[in-house]
């Protein structure tokens, strides 16, 4: 996927110099445990990755244009400080967004994996927010909405999972993958939002 | 719901001596817009209330018996810490954790109801574990594995969904209520623990 993160301004994922998650690989392991997310999960996520491919641009700009754009405390994130668009910012982050999904269904969740995910939930916090693409925006996505979004992001996919016909039960397997894989990201980002100074301030 | 209050131990909904949320009713608000979650949402919690009245031993006795019961990390919570049974904590807390099923369901959610999530969380940390049933467990349940078992909770509620017939769509409409107040829930218990002293260790 090397070429992958040459074409996507920011996508820095293997990056050597990316810092060592604050999660570690037994955690991991405990936390996939508690979502039930085992073996088969990561190949239903696997055969998601195929069904999802051709649509997550389409998925994105569900979520972006149709739904965030219409909650203006969301929509403000990926917009300057006086209300008004930043399209190079939008398209770029974008195309992460829609190579996030890809990752969730195909990208073994090794260290390389762990440390990735870290260095995503930073560009979302104080620390890291904005950096990536130079703008003025506002200063942190509270994890609370990100949390909340989980719920719309878990929903509305799984239309999606059935675009190539696949039967009700491994559309069932994917899509409980996939829930199981979001909440699991949702608490390793909820470390990485914790391990920020002032933590309640950016929830 | 007061005789109920006075039936299961440690139950304080309501009680005017809990604090104040550290989540104000207006944080709820976005919280609830973020996630997509409307009155209608409300509407079909209820009706869900009514559908898994009679299930909420079955399905507490599923996570618990069937599912954490097996999972380690997640069993030695409700046990003392040589890893004993302690029956009368299950008992009394399952019975918290069935009323929590109809709370979800049925209660408006007002400050009274933030209040409690408050406190059920707080319960769940090391500032109060264990004392409202004057037992001697672990120090508190890590935050990533309440959200990491949120997709057991959810993808499991299904099926007690559908007992009474109702059509795909309205079962939907439930999960899908169901599953954004889930998020909601766990947002706002993510500021309680972000609150505790010490926050990263009882991630």
């Amino acid at each position: 996927m090397e070429s992958v993160r040459q074409k996507i301004r920011g996508y820095d994922y293997g990056d050597p110099a990316l810092a060592h998650s604050v999660v570690s690989m037994s955690e991991l392991a405990l936390l996939k445990e508690s979502a039930q997310f085992t073996d088969k999960d990561a190949s239903y996520l696997l055969l998601a990755g195929d069904v999802l491919e051709c649509k997550v641009k389409e998925i994105v700009s569900m979520w972006r244009s149709d739904i965030i754009a219409s909650i203006p405390h969301l929509a403000r994130h990926s917009r300057d400080l006086q209300g008004n668009p930043l399209p190079g910012y939008l398209s770029a982050s974008s195309l992460r967004f829609e190579q996030w999904i890809l990752d969730v269904c195909r990208r073994p969740y090794d260290q390389q994996w762990l440390d990735y995910q870290q260095e995503n939930a930073l560009r979302h916090t104080s620390v890291r927010k904005n950096r990536t693409d130079s703008v003025q925006s506002t200063d942190h996505l509270p994890l609370r909405d990100i949390i909340a979004f989980v719920a719309v992001m878990d929903r509305s996919i799984r239309p999606f999972l059935t675009v190539q016909g696949h039967s009700e039960s491994l559309v069932e397997a994917m899509h409980a993958a996939w829930q199981k894989s979001l909440q699991i990201h949702i608490a390793i980002w909820t470390k990485v939002y914790m391990s920020v100074e002032g933590q309640t301030q950016s929830w």
